[in-house]
This record gives C-alpha cells, sequence and structure tokens, in this order.
C-alpha cells in the first residue's frame, strides 16, 4: 500500500518534493498538493498529478487519505505545522529550518517527548548526499584519524533581494551548521563571526566567516557568501589527525574550449543536491512505512541544535565577540541512534 | 496502476534490475523473477519482495499478470526470448547484446517490422548516464562545431576466467560501438583492430585496440583493456573542430593520505553506471505506459547495428586487415525518432 | 663580470641556496661558504665548487671578494648580519624572517633609511611563485572583482621535535601573513587565534587556525597544521567579488592503480617552491647587478610587517582574543614601488 | 671558463634559444647570433646581450671564439650544419628534425662513426619535461608493470597557412615518435594512419591518427590535430599491466567565473615545455663542458629513427595500408647508453 503524502507549500521546494514524490519516490504517491495560493496549488497538481489540492494546512494534514506530510511552507510556520502533525501523530519531513526560534523548536521537541516518540524528519538533506556520507564513512573507518577541523564553504551566485545582512547565518549556515555537528559527532561551544567591510552596498547579504569550535574540542569554520557571483558552490573539507577528505561535486563533463579546460557550476542548489533530496525523501518514505526513523535524518533535537547556533552567531555578529552556547540536556528520545 | 515486470534471469544484471525495480522505480512491481535455477530465483523474488518465481521463461512471458520483461538471462537466449515476447506484443527490455548474431538481429527486425511497431529497448545504458548525455548537448548546441574524433577507453580490472581474447570485441566494445554511433549521429563503414603482443599468456581476454571509420567522415577509436589491474574506468572524449568535451565518472570525494591526493575507482561497472541504469529503467516504464518508444534508448537496430560491427572487429582481428561494414537498409519503423 | 657571493649558513636552506647559486643562476658565482661548523661549510663548498670556506660570518661580509650575501643561518643572526651587510653596503638575500623581534626590524629599517636605500632583500620566496604570480595578476586585471577574502592553508608532514606551540605563529605562518598582504595590498588591523584543543600531546606544533583583518576590509584566514600526516599542501584561494581563483600546486603526473587516481604531495616545501627559489634569486642577483630592487620581493619593511602581526597572533594565541595592530609609519624609503 | 655558444637561425626558436642561453643557462654565454637576416640576427642579439652576430653559418661554426653551436635554422640546413660541425667536432643542439630525409640522417650518423664520437644532441625536449621525466622513472621502478600502450594526443590551436596535409606526421609527430620510442625502450614495426574525412577544405593541416607497433609488441598511438581550435594540448597515458600514468600539465591557477572552474591553455607551446628547454639546454652545456652526452637526451640515431617513422607514415597515409618499418643496423657508438 503506497504512503499516501500532502505537500504543504508549492514554492520553489514544494514544487520540487512535488517532481520526486510523484517521479522518483516508489510507494508514495502525491495526494494533496496545499498552498495558501489555490492557483499555485493547482499548477504543482496537475503537473504532477496530485490527487487533490487545499489551501488549509491544518485540515490537510488531519484529512484520513493523508498519511505523511512534507512540510516545505515559509519558515514561521514549519513548527506550528510540524506540532499539528505531531498532535495526530502523522510523520512530517519539514524543510529547515524547524523553527528560526529555538523555543519554539523546544516546544516542538516537548511534543515528541510527550508522544513518546519522533516524528520530524528535518530537511537538512546534505546528510543523505553521496559526498558527505563517504566523508563521514572516512571518519568511522578510521582512515582519517581523529578528526581536528572541518572547512565549509557555501556560496551563491547573487543573494535574493529580501536577504538581510545576518540571513547568511540564520539561512544559509544552517545547512553547514548541521551537517559539519553530524560529521564531528559533537556539540558546539562557541562561535565567531567576522564580516568583510567595505562590501558594495547595493548588495544584499554580505558574506560572513564563522569560526565554531564543539565540545571535542574541534575547530568548524564557514564561508557564506551570498554573492559569490561565479556560480553555486558548496566545498568542505574535513581534516583529521592521519589525512584529510574533500567533497567533490557531481560534475559529470569536462570540456575545452577557448584556451580553457573548463568544468560548470549550476546557478542553484538543486542539481549540486538533486541525489540528496530523492535518498532523503526515500527514507522518509521507509521512515512512515516501517515506523524506523533514519539513522542519518536529522530530527527535531538536531533542528534545535541548528537554531541555538544560529542565535548566538546572530548575537556574535552584532556584538563582534565569541559567544558561548549552552545546549540543554538531550532527552532520551533522541540518545536512541 | 503499477506496470508488473518480470525478470528473466537472476544472475548479477539480473539481480541489479531487481533491486532498481523494487527500490527506485516508481510505477513499478517486481512480479516474477524467473531463473533456470529456482533456488537462484528464490533468493532474489524474497530479496525483492517479488510475488512469484519461476523457472519457465517462456510460459513466464505469456503470463496474463505480467505486462512487460526484463530479459538479464544468457546473451544466446536474448533474441529467442524478445522473439516470444515480440510474438505477444509485450515490451521488453533486453540485456545488451541484442544477439551476438548479425542475422539473429535480423529476425527480431523483422518481427517488430511484422508487427508495425517497437517492442525491443535495449540495454545500451550508456546513452542514459548523465556524462554522455551532457557530451551529447554540447554537440547538440553547436558549441563543439562539427564532431571529428570520439576517444573511447574501457578498463576492467581483471577479465573474467571464460574471456576469450575476441570477447573484447563481443562482448566489452559494444557498449562503446553503440554509444560512440549514437553521439555521432553516423554508421561505421569500417573497423582496424590492433592488438599487443606479448602480453602475460597467464590472462584471459587480452586489450585489443580498435579504429573505426563512419559514414559522415570521423574516426572512433576505442582501448578496451579488460585486465587493466587498478579499476573499472570508462572515458570518452568527442573532439569537435571548435572545442572537445569528456566525460567525468561520478567521484564523490578527494582524499588526502601516505603523500597522495586520490579519487576512488569502483571495481566494477555498477557503481560507475547506477544512475543510468535508473534511468534507463525509469525511460522503460514509461515506454511500457505510455506506448512512446524513448527518444534516447537503443532499439533493435540499434543492436542489429553494434553486432554488426562486433563480428566485422572479429573479422579484422583474425585477417589484420580493416574490415569494411555493409548495413542493410534500414526498416522505416526505426526512423521515427 | 659574475656577481660573487657569499652564503652564510650551511643547514638545509644554505645548502639549497649553494646548490642554485652553483647551478641555477647565470651571472653569480659561488665565493664563499660560511657556517660555524667548518666541516659543514666544506661540505657544502665541495658540493657546489665554491672558492672559499669561512667560520667567522662578519668577516665573511666584509671580504673584498664578496660582492653580495645569502644569510641562511639562525633566526637570531639574521637582523645582526643584515646591519653589518649594511654597514659595508652590500647586497643581502635573508632568509625569513628578519627577525623574530619587530623591534629589531626595525632596526634594520632605520639602518637603510640611514643608508639611503634598500639592501635586504627577504626570502618570502612565495611572491614569485608562478602560482601566487597568476593569481595576483587576475586581480590586477580586474577579473576578479575587488579582493574580499583570502583563504590560506599550509600542512607539514611533521612538526619538527623542537616545535613549540606558538611556532606555527611565528615560524610557518609567516609565509602566508606576507603573501596575504602583498596579494590584498593592504595592512593588517587584527588577528585572532582559535586552536583545536585535545590534540596527540604526544606530537609538538599543535594546529592553529587565523583570522585577520585588514585595512581594507578583507578577511585573512590561515590554517596552519604542521602535523597534517599525508604531505606537505600549500593552498590558497582569494576570493573576490567576481569570482575566485585558486593555487594549484606543480604536479607532473597523475597515476591510476590500486583502486585510485592519484597525484603526489612532496614531504616538504622544497619541490613545490623551487621555481619560487629560483626566480627570487636570480631577482637579487639582477638587483645586485642594476641597484634595481625587484618590484615584487620583499624587503625589511614587509619583514617588520610579518614580525609584527607575529607577536600580535602569539598574543591573541596566549590570550584568546582578538588583537589589534598598530603598524608604524612607513618611511618614503619604502613607498618608492 | 664558460662554453661560448653561437645560435643559427633567429626565428622563434632561434630566439627562444638566444633568451634561455643568456638568461637562464649558468655556464654558458650567447657569442654568436648567425641568420641570413642581419637585422634579424642583430635585434636577437643586441636583445640577448650576444658578443657578436653573422649571416654565414658555416663560417660561424668554424670561428675560434666559439664552443659548440645551437641549430635553429629551416629544417633543410640541419644536417648540412651539423655536418659542418661534425667535421670541426664542435658540438650541436640541433632542433628537431635532424633532416625530413632518413638517408641523410644516415649521413650525419657516418660521420659521427667516422669520428668516433658523438656530437649532435638533438630537440626533442620532451625527454626533459619534469611529466614525461616521472612518467619514465614509473615504469623504470616497477609500479606500472610491462607497458602494452602508449596513447599520445598532440594539439594546437590553429595549424601554419603553409601547412599541407601530411606535415601533421613529419613535423609535429616526431615529438610522439621519439617520445613513445624512449619511454618504451623499443622501436617501431609498423604505422598505419587514419584520416578524417570531410574537415573543413579552408582549413591546412588536417588531423591525423596514427598506430604504431613496436618490437616489443606494444601499440602507440598519436592523435595529431593542429586545428583543435581550443588550445595547445599534450597529452600522453602509459598503460602498463600493473596501472596507468598519465601527463598533466602546468598549470598554475584554477579560477571560478562566469559558472565555470577553469584552467587556462596556453595558445602555443613554449609555456608547456618551458622548463624542458632549459633542463635540455642545460643538459648541452654540461655536455660541452664534460665531454658526457646526457643519458636521456635524443642523439642523431634518435632523429634518424624519428624521421624513418614518418617517412612510413606519409606512405601509410598515401595508400591507406600499413607499413612495416626496417631500421638499419644500429652502430655501436649509440649503444654505449
Amino acid at each position: 500500500m503506497s504512503v499516501r503524502i500532502a505537500i504543504i507549500g508549492a514554492g520553489i521546494m514544494g514544487a520540487d518534493h512535488a517532481r520526486i514524490v510523484s517521479e522518483d519516490l516508489p510507494g508514495a504517491v502525491l495526494q494533496v498538493v496545499c498552498d495558501a495560493s489555490e492557483a499555485r496549488a493547482r499548477t504543482i497538481a496537475e503537473d504532477c498529478g496530485a490527487a487533490d489540492i487545499s489551501t488549509d494546512p491544518f485540515q490537510t494534514i488531519r484529512r484520513g487519505d493523508i498519511d505523511a506530510v512534507i512540510i516545505a511552507s515559509p519558515d514561521e510556520t514549519h513548527a506550528p505545522l510540524s506540532l499539528a502533525a505531531i498532535a495526530v501523530e502523522k510523520p512530517v519531513l519539514c524543510e529547515k529550518p524547524l523553527s528560526q526560534n529555538a523555543g519554539e523548536c523546544r516546544a516542538v521537541i516537548d511534543a515528541e517527548v510527550a508522544h513518546g516518540r519522533r516524528f520530524v524528519q528535518l530537511g537538512f538533506m546534505r546528510r543523505f548526499d553521496p559526498s558527505y556520507r563517504e566523508m563521514k564513512a572516512a571518519l568511522t573507518d578510521g582512515s582519517l584519524g581523529r578528526a581536528i577541523m572541518m572547512h565549509n564553504t557555501h556560496r551563491n551566485v547573487e543573494a535574493p533581494a529580501n536577504f538581510t545582512g545576518q540571513m547568511a547565518i540564520t539561512n544559509s549556515a544552517p545547512h553547514e551548521f548541521d551537517v559539519s555537528r553530524f560529521m564531528l559527532d559533537a556539540d558546539y561551544t562557541a562561535i565567531s563571526v567576522f564580516q568583510p567591510a567595505g562590501v558594495d552596498a547595493a548588495k544584499t547579504g554580505a558574506p560572513v566567516f564563522m569560526v565554531l569550535e564543539t565540545d571535542r574540542g574541534q575547530l568548524v569554520n564557514i564561508e557564506v557568501n551570498n554573492n559569490a557571483a561565479y556560480g553555486y558552490d558548496v566545498r568542505g573539507e574535513l581534516v583529521g589527525e592521519k589525512g584529510s577528505i574533500q567533497l567533490n561535486a557531481p560534475v559529470h563533463t569536462r570540456s575545452n574550449g577557448h584556451l580553457m579546460a573548463y568544468e560548470r557550476y549550476p546557478s542553484d542548489w538543486r542539481p549540486r543536491f538533486a541525489e540528496a533530496y530523492r535518498l532523503q525523501n526515500k527514507a522518509f518514505v521507509n521512515f512512515v512505512r516501517t515506523g524506523r526513523f533514519s539513522t542519518i535524518a536529522s530530527d527535531s533535537w538536531d533542528g534545535y541544535c541548528a537554531t541555538l547556533v544560529a542565535e548566538a552567531g546572530v548575537e556574535a555578529l552584532r556584538t563582534g565577540r565569541r559567544v558561548n552556547l549552552d545546549t540543554m540536556a538531550k532527552p532520551s528520545l533522541y540518545k536512541t541512534r
């Protein structure tokens, strides 16, 4: 019996999820597309062959013909909708962030704890990316030795018009916050934020450079540069005591022309992480069917941790000082992996 | 309604197809696994959740609960089983080669012509590989200019024990024969075969180097080296009058250790072409559902052409001479792309 | 008439300079090798065909048959010997650092100012490396846009036994301090230093990660990891508003073996920067012959700047705080480029 | 005492040699620049500080103030001038080819045999290129196992206006003929030549693809494509029974811009082989000084072998047939390495 999925939010990410569910996800059917705009919901529903549409997300979550929910609506709705799904005990694949507010993340955690199990798989899809998977494996198999540092680079062609200075920390970097923490199997204890001065004032979303420290003594640094101009480029290197490992982006060809050998960058994140999204969603369907939470996926706790460090990063940016992090005690529910 | 698939042959490729159908192919279900060995059929069927097993391929093809067939049994069975499927008008995804014998390929073509449409999609999966897709696109969009040459390298770690000298031509090179012909949109007119001498006699499957000429004046060369020792490595470069484009293998990480920066080779073809197989099979399901043959997939005619050049290659190897190719007239059925 | 050179210090770097002078430096002859150990001086002198040896560096500098001096003796002798050469108005190629002490660097600057011209070319050879040269050119020609950040990585196989914790800052990083400052055409205003904790206590020379800020608003970060284990690896990336450029190390071949494609790292800095040393020394000979100081070489002022930031870095490491830098006014002698 | 060198021929290569001798060749002085055009000779002489000029090459060779000769005049003068130098027992660094005519090469060999020693070092500079050196070392140290095949690619941006169809074989490929033969330590026994048809008739110098066989059973193939449009690009791969090794071109940086990561090609051969020329000329000076012929440089015999295969290649191109090669017996003078 196929898992019947409702997608809430029919923007870029919602459309992408709808396409994945309808084309690349065995064992799942796209039952409902829900969006505040009925027209937008209808467009996606027709493109992807959804059975129905809706404009009411809370009602959608409660529908009897819905087994699971993918939340891809605006950030501020993520926590309320996740709570609604938990209330009716339906699994959720929630786009990141769980919330921009750590307190709100804690509310989701509390709800799961009250129900005695996890419902929310968080859309930090990079954990499923084959490059990060190989990086994790190299650490686990011992070939890198003990991890010392992780370097991250996150570059976009151009920041969206609505980007503010701190959104590099709150909207872009959480991917690195989560995947580095996952990679190092550690929690952050401090964050320092640096920002180049004199950057073109006409541009939104100035670059930031962050240095994070973990409770296992490792350093994590992250460049977020949303106006990198040249392409969408995510890099990572994990440095261990015996060697290091770097992510390769999927680049299918190398061309020769115009006195250059060249490889292309995508203009946004989707080609770079297409396989990660597919595998993440496959893991979610498996979770819905079997009740077994993916051993690598992010959960509410991970979402809370990412938001906590983002909040500290904003303070570090504002004050120019290193900010220490104080993570609350981890409920036993999240220690079960 | 899902497409109900029977897989005939439960060897390495059959097992791989079974896994793809059961895990990664929306809209399809694995209905029957058929193999001469009941035990082998049962193992795969249980691993992949198939509804039934069988030891009789011809009966399997005729079953009422089977909509389409994947043929992954030994080479000599490909044509007879394809003919059986055509007889009952069921679509076939047939592992390459269609037949080792060009005459037998013509029989399949004749059967399709008699039925007035194509049934057989041939498993030259490389046409679906993202790297070859980008290569084809670079030619189509004009950035390479007119195609002049295509260089191919096909290396395996070690030839199977049963490999004979000419199997590099009849069993390995057909992938290059097909994909180069597809890339250049041309037919072969001649083949020359060279073979290094003095290779370790204890090894089966000596390397060959082939030079092919096309009716559009292009050159195609192919190294097949099944005892390359170091890894499974397929390379290709298409040279045009304005530039060239090379295949990149999917390599997810780069490691640093032991005074080296290194990237890993797989030990066989499956990781290299995993995405190609998935996309090929997805195109096959789409063909079964819609009746529209994939615009890029190989068909019986392509299978005939690959076998024809393989036969000529064997003669060229035996005689040490360039052998000219004489392709029969192409039935209009195959001109419809 | 060839330039007659005395090399002071017959250790690793002195021996390398002796080989360069004798084999690869047209217009120069190796006249004297001077070392506290007569035996060591003699060995190098014989290997490289020097006319004479000495154990007295000050006397060597004053000899009538010496036109110029290369100082490759221990760090603490660099400033006194440079001053001695300035006193007799002989050009000096001095290995870095000019001094570990900024005050002592100022004394050399004062001496040059008193003589009204520059005598000391400092051995920050990276400025001559073809990779850094291309990086600088990409900034100058405008293709990168305005420079925002520079990332540096400096890794050795293993720290020498006598390395202390802060020597990563005082002995390794000065190369990056100098070349980044040269690249960005800016002065440092602050430095923050981070250090991974929990690193194997048996190892000398723990890794450090530094973030520097410049008076033009740029960020420079530097990883120094002298126990990287896997190889000598120097990397750099200059990030501009339009794109970025990365250093490639000279790697002459790519090998395939053992399920890997691999490229080798050298075990120390000499193969990586062999061409930089040759070109630096050629520029020095040209300076001696023509009196024109190289437009790209480092001078005493650059040496002072590198030492100043190293001193601040040591304080930042000790205190765990960002340390601001206060550079003295630059004498007009050093503004002439 | 410096070696006094005369350069005969002040074209592109002659100018390059003059620059190398005057700037990068310790132990040598540029004594005379000789060219049929006095003006051209004067220009180079002044640029490079030569002591004198001449328009008479034969007289130049005999001058008492000349110790050695570099021949960079037109191809047809190479053998006569080499013979003139041998007659007065002066060492020669002769640009390739020794002659376009194998018979004329034999005359040079006869002259050297008559004098009982070698005088001519042939300008197949690739043997000195660090990439080819590492390739040779990988074969010698056993890590590749027995050599089976060597693949070569030789691409230029655009063929000169005076290029004819066969000049790809007679003027470009000799570099590959020589370096592959050197690499494999073998002699050629046959050559087959293929040529793409339908190439733009307005272009001179159509591409050729050659397959050569050696007396040790190895295959060598060579693409020469002098209208490759995109850049000067020389590639090589040596395939052994245990692995393979590929040449890397010296590329100093990698840039990111315009949705691409790119590395630049030079527009001609000089940047690619600058280090090879410098090392070759250094070896020549060492030969002049010590009388010891370089263990890796090409000599007259090598020049003869390259011309012999070029002549066979022209016949193979004309007839469309494999042409067998018949090398004369090698005089003992050339067996001494």
